[in-house]
């Protein structure tokens, strides 16, 4: 098996993504490619990273990922080659694999160098098809890492932006993306929320021009219409509507503020 | 051969269509997975339906069809496994194969409950990635229908919405849905038409701010950008535009009327 | 192997694609296919054109592309089967292959007249479905060329709008598509470009509402923001803004104007 997944902010509606394959199977006939997103918005690391990290683990063993949000493709940052021991990972040195390599219990990291194994000559605009597809057709055919280039430690890495406190009864968060149902997916992770709960059960979320009072444990439980929290499927409080876009209802998008407060009268204080 | 396609209403702007691709994979990595359509508008259950009904059939027998258009995920509403003898269907029991039940000679359908299949923890949001996609890899795999769970004789369907009268002189039907051409596929069957042309040769169609007066037999038969109604390729009544957009150039969308209708003067009286 | 790319105009909001790849399957369930775009404007050769024209050449030899952008569908154009020796083209004879002949260095053109690989009864709307795909299929499967009709010299073709003189002064291109980062892809050739500038190095290129005076060799290195220009992965000269859109900056679209000019006062006059 040769199994390849590409996820980049290409789109689809160019040629763009068709081309990569086209190279990919050029050299690897047998390479099965598995589409995980193209959409990610054009130049938007956390937005590749935040793909990425939440779809990749769920593939076989054994499956190369490629990852090609490349803002600064065309200067000197490196194209990088990862293995986590159990997947292989394909991208610019950008920090995009940056949850990547938060999961993974270890990391090797190289600086892709074999340049005979590029599309020749390399443009400098397109190196998704001229570097990274034909650097995964010649390791998913079994080139092994070690002739792809040497092992790297000061890759590029960013943390996901945490919820902050502001002041004795707030604690600021943000919308880190909006998915096709108008869901928005905060950054508050599920031990966030059951932390502030523990602490202080009469709370309000507020986001963009209205605030949720309710923690649901599913879409279905919320009145059509209600927009209400859940802890949705990547692990993050998303702000929700049953049957309905909680993002159009609260006209909120991504990197809105979201804020859990308290009423001063309602805090509890031992 | 293990052919699974996939509709859905996750849209390709997220991580969520190539997960499920994933989890199949990851079961069985020789599944093929053919998408057929993941932009049924979210939530909409005669979208999906529809979707299904006029795409299904033209697969290989054995084809394994998974369908998530999904409302009430995280409700006691059954996941269930439809067997027609020629193909099998995975799916939310709400209706959404309302048009294979109509279409199939026999069905066999199951209340999934077989949950040692299931990705587990079990989400309350994202059923895709954690019920239908895994028992898809494993009945791809070869585990029997049988051993998925029992047979059901009550599961949810609906109808197509059907043109009613109006009145002694029309006919009102709706659109089903616009496609990227901007075609209206109407809920008037070929069959409909057949009959009302028959009985009254001299009608107009109104829709939107615009009105009909021609069927065609092709597109190419209309002058440039002359909207005229076309039995189309899922034999309904469409009203298209040669190069160009009905829906665009009558201001008409998914769920307006379309009235069949006849001058009083013009009837034909025996 | 059996690789089929396809390429259409008819997006991906439908069960189009998907039911043209069911058809391919049940003929030939061991195809591979995959998506080289779907995207392509309505009806628009020219769009469809450029798409094949820069991917069909990254795919493996015996790759068959199938391409529909058939605005004339249900009219007499004909269907045709291309053969470059290297690869196979399965398309509408109405000048979407224009680039490929262009680029072969010979071409056997075959109008498509076997009707019993069509799928019966032929759509005078869905020709994609009823005649390319299962040609397709049964290419893929081993039918040979010579099976499937007799050869033709009278295909259609256009050509490339070229750029053009306006006075002494100037020349006059176009936009030819704007992708999705919202770089403009204009009809200057590298080549064009190298002769412009060599003749008179002091230029502005001007499109939609802003002017460029600077040609670089990548991305990267324009400050963010800047619009400049950029010799592209498809050996055009682009307009782009550094992790930004140059459409959205200058306001421009496909088939806008773009002007390569000079100062009268700045001319060289040997």
């Amino acid at each position: 098996m040769a199994l390849i997944t590409l996820t980049t902010d290409f789109g689809l509606n160019d040629h763009y993504v068709g081309t990569m394959k086209g190279v990919i199977l050029n050299i690897n006939p047998a390479a099965q490619i598995v589409d995980i997103c193209h959409s990610v918005q054009s130049y938007d690391l956390l937005e590749g990273a935040l793909t990425v990290a939440h779809s990749y683990s769920y593939f076989p063993a054994g499956t190369i990922h490629v990852v090609v949000v490349d803002p600064t493709v065309g200067s000197p940052r490196r194209p990088i080659l990862v293995d986590t021991g159990k997947y292989l990972f394909i991208a610019p040195d950008n920090g995009v694999l940056s949850f990547v390599y938060a999961q993974a219990e270890r990391v090797t990291v190289r600086h892709i160098t074999a340049e005979h194994y590029f599309l020749q000559p390399v443009s400098a605009t397109f190196h998704g098809r001229d570097v990274f597809a034909p650097v995964a057709g010649w390791v998913s055919k079994g080139v092994a890492p070690t002739m792809i280039g040497d092992v790297i430690t000061d890759y590029a890495r960013f943390a996901l932006p945490r919820p902050k406190p502001a002041g004795d009864n707030a604690v600021k968060g943000v919308v880190l993306r909006v998915d096709k149902f108008g869901n928005l997916i905060t950054n508050f992770t599920a031990e966030d929320v059951a932390q502030l709960l523990e602490r202080r059960p009469a709370f309000r979320i507020s986001a963009g021009k209205g605030e949720v009072r309710n923690i649901r444990s599913a879409f279905a439980e919320g009145a059509p219409g209600e927009v209400f929290g859940v802890i949705g499927s990547m692990g993050f409080l998303e702000i929700v509507a049953n049957r309905g876009s909680a993002a159009h209802v609260l006209g909120a998008n991504k990197g809105c503020e979201v804020t859990f407060s308290w009423e001063v009268a309602a805090v509890s204080n031992p």
